[in-house]
């Protein structure tokens, strides 16, 4: 693990499996195996969500044939280091609810429910899951043959082991620390007072 | 615990808390303690997002009077059970980067992983979390005094220890189960296949 371990403050005492998640680039290209996979997804699968609607899709690569087609939805800056996870994914997020075929507005928030839970179980095994806000959108549609009328594609992921961080390009090396957090009282208050 | 507690079933290996997780509508009204209120935001401040904007604002209540007033804000079905919570929150998700005042397509999905922590938290006490799609937008943003141009309201939280079922009303009772969820051969496709 890198030395900046420690520099993450905690306010309240939380399990540490929360302070302790971070999002490194340096990940070593040793694949994982079938089980850590599925168990990603279990842990993904048990999000809570609006009508239990679980608008949740994730199309994922895990051999090289894969991810090589899976890479040319990346943007160039995460090539850089996503390039050479074992475990790539594009997360989509279904629009329209199941039961009833309406829009469905809590789509996207669920998914990112979905993609917490995948990122905790991560770490339970040792793993890192890194999310990139930044994918090649038409791309990720196009070429996963997946309907931008009917999924909103969100994010992609990268998950592997935690490499070598020597290995990564020098504007990426810099980057590889732990990022820091508004204070608590910053992103909660109390009854009426106003946010500003 | 109700006797529903064992009948979800695992399809692969991950961390017991996913599956055991779940939102019941049964919640006692003992208050939560400071310490407990500010583990579970604790918890969702570590979320990651995108340029680690942190675009969450939970707004809560633990007082009487403070409950009063954000009861208000819930819709009629949802008060027959949260009214009796001791902990009411309204998340939000600010629309615009804080680095630069673009639009932040990642806000909603990234307060999501934000909600998703303060859920699991909320079990590592002990506690319940229950998220509310349906709310009264409009008397959220009116009675907390919440920008609607600069922030979206996303859904309501109640949280709060495991209460007595037989105190629901009968129609709600009916519901306080666990609920399923679709198999991870529904929800992970690998490589190019199509998802129809």
């Amino acid at each position: 693990m890198p030395e900046t371990k420690n520099s993450r403050v905690a306010q309240a005492d939380a399990d540490p499996m929360f302070i302790e998640r971070w999002s490194p680039r340096a990940l070593s290209p040793e694949p994982l195996s079938e089980k850590e996979i599925m168990a990603l997804f279990e842990a993904a699968r048990w999000a809570p969500s609006a009508y239990n609607d679980q608008p949740w899709l994730f199309r994922y690569a895990a051999t090289e044939a894969e991810l090589k087609q899976f890479r040319n939805i990346l943007m160039e800056r995460n090539l850089l280091w996503a390039g050479k996870a074992p475990f790539l994914a594009f997360l989509f997020a279904r629009r329209k609810f199941n039961h009833n075929g309406q829009p469905n507005n809590w789509a996207v928030f669920d998914t990112g429910a979905a993609w917490m839970s995948l990122a905790l179980q991560a770490r339970k095994m040792g793993l890192y899951a890194h999310a990139m806000a930044g994918i090649k959108k038409e791309e990720a549609y196009r070429i996963l043959d997946v309907s931008e009328e009917d999924y909103e594609a969100v994010i992609g992921i990268a998950v592997g082991r935690y490499g070598d961080p020597q290995l990564l390009p020098e504007n990426e090396l810099v980057r590889e620390k732990y990022n820091m957090r508004r204070d608590i009282s910053d992103i909660a208050v109390k009854g009426l007072k106003k946010t500003e």
